[in-house]
């Protein structure tokens, strides 16, 4: 069974769909019914359930877990939302991410979801590496050229 | 922007997927980091959300909110799950629905889950057509039609 | 620290409460404003995940974890919900769970959602108690004899 | 009926239970098993739900709706999390919330998750209010008032 409608989108694709660069990883998908609530818009902590199963994808997709060295663990550190509009019931949308820089043990992602072509969130997080005992473990070197590379992420 | 990937499956694409007839409406999606819960595997509430989300789209499909009459409210009377086997973290799986018999004001539906061709989950919902005052209303025919045409679905 | 706001309701205070025999275990909580959607009550799958959280508390409560063996584990075999009224945002409401019939390896639980002392929404639930190896175990004598004293449980 | 165990918590209550002031204003309450992640913690994503559901509790209980003129609708703006320490399954936390700084249209809130006396996380939230055709509203000067009385905000 081939299913094309549940993979990523890479840069080509997310051109097709009206989304500019630098952004170069994405998903696409509707909106539940579930996730509208008594104000008839998708509810605003949706937007941080949405980002968590993005970012899973794309530490899947970018291959980090195996370049995160033995056993690695993703925490996050810290997330902030910016609601620009409101998302209604039925609409579909892509979510984007990206890695915007780099520190010792951490990193910084940014997020956005697209509706139409228009941006009607964004999202920051830090996510820290974490050996298996919780200590934090440096960022390897292939783990940083991957999102160096493929991101565009700096150094801070 | 074409987003294929998003829409329901009709009986050719759930064939080629491995499931088999009568099942002629479905979606495909991925499990959700979110919806896995401690024992590792998908959380039992979270089929009941999946049918949900799937029963929005099929009514909107199948155009039974214009069927309805006017301005019809759909509510569900009772839900049934039945947990076969556990899906994992990662999973890809479709979604399926039917509509099996019609009362005078409400509908049974039945559900199943496919992991890689196998029935992991199945569920089925009686759903009511009431009026906007919350009382009840007869199924129009055309309503009626639409069941048994596609569905099969049978007076009981 | 006392929480006494956070503890299990046991007869008597479920009596006082207005709930009748032989609900015997409850908790209450108030309706959080992430389950309204859109129809403006509380969502069907909330209930769900209501009674899963009510049923943790009963095993813990209930010691049942101990009386069932080295390394339990249960898991949900099949459930299923009735809606009978519809409960609103703000709304205060008393969760409530039994044993009710005792099997080999598994037990069947009802459940009732009440709120100003009308049944709102009843399930049921079967568990199963398995090893940890996923492989069904036969209830221990000291369990079934738990589920029998404190709440009637009769062998199915 | 009386339900001690819902009612939010006030200065006396929260200085009992071990939360410094100047926090005036919290709920206790248990993790719930489906909060917890396949991670074996609180899921990132719950907190969010856990302050939408006690600035709800919050805009009631401090009769912020009423105060806030003819059909007021509270947006989120933006959030903020800080994750500082993991939440286990079993435990029971206190949530507080207090606003801290009042603009023309729209007030900054903070939050905290306490877990024995200690802060597992924090947040911060800024509500804006509209009118019912989602114009902006500039905060009623009883508004600015119970804030800043209650609460201790400042004009920002």
């Amino acid at each position: 069974m081939t299913t094309p409608y549940l993979t990523p989108l890479g840069p080509t694709e997310l051109r097709d769909a009206g989304v500019p660069a630098p952004w170069a990883f994405g998903m696409a998908d509707r909106v539940r019914f579930g996730e509208i609530d008594a104000l008839n818009h998708v509810n605003n902590v949706a937007y941080l359930r949405w980002y968590e199963t993005l970012r899973v994808h794309y530490l899947d997709h970018y291959d980090i877990y195996n370049l995160a060295g033995d056993k690695p663990k993703f925490v996050v550190k810290s997330v902030g939302l910016d609601y620009k509009a409101e998302v209604k019931r039925g609409a579909s949308y892509i979510n984007v991410t990206r890695t915007v820089a780099l520190r010792n043990t951490s990193f910084t992602m940014e997020y956005a979801t697209f509706v139409e072509g228009q941006i009607t969130t964004t999202g920051t997080c830090v996510a820290v590496l974490l050996n298996f005992d919780n200590t934090k473990r440096a960022l390897p070197d292939a783990l940083r050229d991957a999102l160096m590379t493929r991101d565009g992420a700096v150094q801070a």
